[in-house]
């Protein structure tokens, strides 16, 4: 991918912001992912020639993540920088203002690696680029999850749309960010568990009959053309129509055929599960995010579970500098 | 999909031709073909008022495929027509001229079922347009082969390229023709059986693994990207990176893994099977193919194994009247 980042910068320290993702967007399971405009994960870093690195987390559900530097997602992503233009010589400082939510399937790791690789990068004078920078990034994505996936942080590196079109060597192509669009979050208060991507992943069926596979590779098809085409009802036809990954996780969200079928019906274009979820999203016209989002948290309402609820733009930057 | 027919005429009779075309691409199982230029299948036919439906064949390997009216692809297709209009007081006279190899991969039902609805559909007013005409032209793929499917009918109707988006209610998303490259063909002296597209099919797994499907999903993704942007080396390695029809289908091919590694190493773009095979196609350069068809031909032959080689056009034009 032609990378197109800010112009390098020589600093001690630096302030950066990476987003908030939605990956999968329905059928294209571990491999494409969508920049949203907020919230954002903020690192601040500068680089010391002694005492080790350091690690401090403050905000939202910051609690649950490790300060270990050699687990947290942020610091392992920036170590991997360092290491990997062969500055292991220096130590990380590092804060991290987290602003996406842990464990709502929003790329929260994701955010934190991405900021966390970006900010060193920049400390250094930009020698990474592309995806060279983002191979750094998902080792932080390997620390929080277990498995070195792109779809949260390469979209929250490089903003818009990105497509993971190979793995070995990781390559990605970006598409501008959706025009005219909101996206309504939604996300209910259910626990998962500890370990909420892993288990998100173990309820997968570990075979899938062949017809379903026909289905879900013409979605991810609709889904693309649609992207490219700037076709939205058709790119929201394939966002709704994961058969396979949707369908297992689906058990774990209250009320999602209820949320997914009032969603359509209200005019939305597509529907799924945010990642790993339990976030789920709605795809709608310019201005019908707010009523649609209202609309949708009554029905968890009327069960008695909460949910918060967010009306987002895609947002065409990804990682940017915050002054 | 709109559609861009010639002007309609009225005539007593009419003679239109329809091309070979590959299907799948390689991941697209069964929603995405490509038209080629020839070989042609040509249909004759002239609506009467009395006598019954009748039917002649001549031409390449006319005498595997059955005269019944209510068998023939080309007969079937243009009955549809008549059904879906209204008009099943009239009856079928039809003479096709088989250019299209049966049971070579190469779309041999798709061509005759495509001409046989196009050409009844001419001599009635064009009364069917776009998705309309190709459900009818499926109904020949039907009685061929015992699934309807689009992904060879639907290219030999409209050219180019063509995406299968959706089967219920069928829909279809066309591509202009790829410039500035060849397809070579091979397709060696094998017979898979009397029932060739049936046990293709029959051959393949049942169920499928996850991490596969992702790949599949991931192939499928950059041919249509590739597609879209006009990037060939994307779009070739999609083509390639099919890891399901491809794996289960190549052991009926014989030399199936040297002919691709020759193929890619001599610089095609892509490599895989044409349908349901035996054919197996190359997507490469200008003026290569023909080098290249001689090269692969000649691994066959070591193992004296016949085969026919011929080098080809992406067609911009499906059906076409033939004067």
């Amino acid at each position: 991918m032609a990378s197109s980042f800010a112009k390098t910068y020589t600093r001690s320290s630096v302030r950066v912001s990476a987003p908030a993702t939605i990956a999968n967007l329905g059928p294209g399971y571990d491999i494409i992912g969508m920049a949203l405009n907020e919230p954002r994960d903020i690192v601040e870093v500068s680089l010391e020639k002694e005492g080790g690195d350091l690690v401090a987390i403050e905000g939202v559900g910051s609690e649950a993540i490790s300060c270990d530097p050699k687990k947290n997602s942020a610091a392992v992503a920036g170590r991997a920088v360092l290491e990997k233009v062969g500055r292991d010589d220096l130590y990380l400082k590092m804060k991290i203002i987290k602003g996406v939510p842990p464990k709502s399937g929003l790329g929260s790791s994701g955010a934190s690696s991405a900021a966390g690789a970006y900010s060193v990068n920049l400390l250094l004078g930009m020698p990474l680029r592309g995806e060279d920078l983002l191979q750094c990034a998902m080792e932080g994505e390997r620390a929080a999850c277990g498995s070195p996936h792109a779809d949260n942080v390469a979209p929250a590196l490089f903003g818009g749309v990105v497509f993971i079109s190979s793995f070995k060597p990781i390559k990605v192509v970006r598409f501008d960010a959706l025009k005219n669009l909101e996206i309504v979050v939604i996300t209910p208060e259910v626990e998962i568990g500890e370990e909420k991507t892993k288990i998100a992943r173990q309820i997968l069926p570990a075979s899938v009959p062949l017809q379903d596979i026909v289905l879900q590779t013409q979605a991810f098809g609709k889904l693309l053309v649609g992207l490219m085409k700037g076709d939205v009802v058709l790119m929201g036809e394939g966002i709704s129509g994961d058969v396979i990954i949707e369908r297992a996780r689906a058990k774990l969200i209250p009320k999602f055929e209820d949320l997914k079928r009032r969603a359509l019906e209200a005019g939305a274009y597509g529907f799924s599960i945010s990642g790993a979820g339990p976030s789920v999203f709605a795809l709608c016209s310019n201005n019908m995010g707010k009523q649609l989002g209202a609309n949708l948290k009554s029905i968890l309402e009327e069960e008695g579970i909460r949910s918060s609820c967010s009306v987002h733009l895609n947002a065409e930057e990804g990682v940017k500098v915050v002054s």
